[in-house]
């Protein structure tokens, strides 16, 4: 999906409302809703916050953040594209970790990325699919 | 085991109900019954939370989540495997510290993984069981 | 932009007063308004917390702390950089995502380090822009 | 010290009661009576803990945590192997720390073994002890 | 400096009072006030904590905690080195970043030794100062 017209918004990073927390498998992050829609309409946090959305957002914890049973570690890349459109991450960090939130969380454009990033090279150990 | 009914819904991360908290060792996770049910119906937390479970949920914190003393730091790539089936860790962490939950947890198709994992290569200086 | 008045005062870490909370992403830090206006005078944290700054301060979440919708673990080098005008990070930090952060905040002096930095060294697959 | 009586109760790790909570350095971690005092009976912390321990426990914080002015960094594999009898720790932790901390506590028997790890392997710079 | 009276009681990692914590740059550190003030008298933090000290206390947050406009991540190696002695860190940490808390908190023997091991081996790229 190419960036849409709340891109721009999302990337001033100051928004002056519409913030957002997630509590993603226990952690919390704090965002806005044109981050988590901007960039990637298709995605599934796009069509949870999108005002005519096609899904339902999420139950809500005792402190009003919406609950994703998924895990935080991996969310944060996926987070940050979603803020700068930029796939960073640390070099300890499993790529075919963050590959399955990309999936999960529908953004294609990533998924298509860290797919290649991993067939380029020799997947270590620590990576290997299960089945 | 292989995947069972509950695999679906847990697979959607959306479920609209029966969140529950854990508390291992000291740190909060955020995660649903079907997680812990759906994919290894015979493991430990299958049995402390199905409806008609064999084993009693243990005791709750003060929040009310489930304390289970062991490690969370070890306990990360076991609930992201129940979640979606994959076993993904970072390039630093103890194949072996991991290998010590799936076995308390009763995951048997992770610890016939890990095995073989550990197995293959050279067990390195910081993963040697004591004895 | 080199240092300024303020820098005396935040070099000295225990400024008796103007302490402020940011929420980066979720996570919070605390600094003093020093740190943020002393290095870098143009720069957007400094021009939001100066006293007749050109930016109006973000959003506050409900302890107060100002919401800041961008990464924390790239966030912290470059408050560190702040507080003492050194570039520090640890050996498996993204160099890439500490230089989107620096350009989001508009701290030119570490861009500048930065690209060089990222320029010196065969950037390694992890560190790859995106497009 | 060989396991004690106490010892399968802690395997179990949903022992149903005498929850503690510890706070080290700054850090909660959760643990049962039965894991501080059963594996290692001569340790500090199972004098601490023992009905009739030699030690009084120390301080306990606003939550009820008791107070311990150590690492929890090297803290965490500590209570690991209390928990399970395996010393397990990731690839960048450094083992002299832990090393300091199984001192401290008096957990002798991962005293010996830490000590013929570290004599075993070239001592990396960062692991040489300063004096 | 070398130990100081106050040395035997912080060793004890006990001492029934003197509780304090630190709040450095958002994170929370709990210790006592002989750590503080045993190892190293002449350190900031001794002469902040001295009964008669030459420094007055920072100010407290809302909790309590005094506030420190620094670094939490390299803390943690100065607060380890004043309990026990000893300098560890894991081996992704940035000594240089270390080094520069030891500057700022005034532990003299700390910056010996810091300066001497990035003498010694050739710096990383990652550790290089700005300037």
């Amino acid at each position: 999906a190419a960036p849409a017209a709340g891109d721009f918004v999302a990337a001033s990073g100051f928004a002056p409302n519409r913030w957002v927390k997630l509590n993603v498998g226990g952690q919390i992050y704090a965002t806005t809703i044109d981050t988590l829609v901007g960039r990637e309409p298709d995605s599934m946090l796009a069509r949870m916050f999108l005002q005519n959305g096609s899904m339902k957002p999420s139950e809500r914890d005792e402190q009003g953040a919406y609950l994703i049973d998924r895990s935080p570690r991996y969310f944060e890349p996926i987070i940050n594209y979603l803020r700068h459109g930029q796939f960073v991450c640390d070099s300890n960090i499993s790529v075919l970790g963050v590959l399955e939130e990309a999936r999960f969380f529908g953004i294609f454009s990533l998924v298509t990325h860290l797919e290649e990033r991993l067939g380029q090279q020799e997947t270590p150990l620590g990576d290997r699919p299960l089945t």
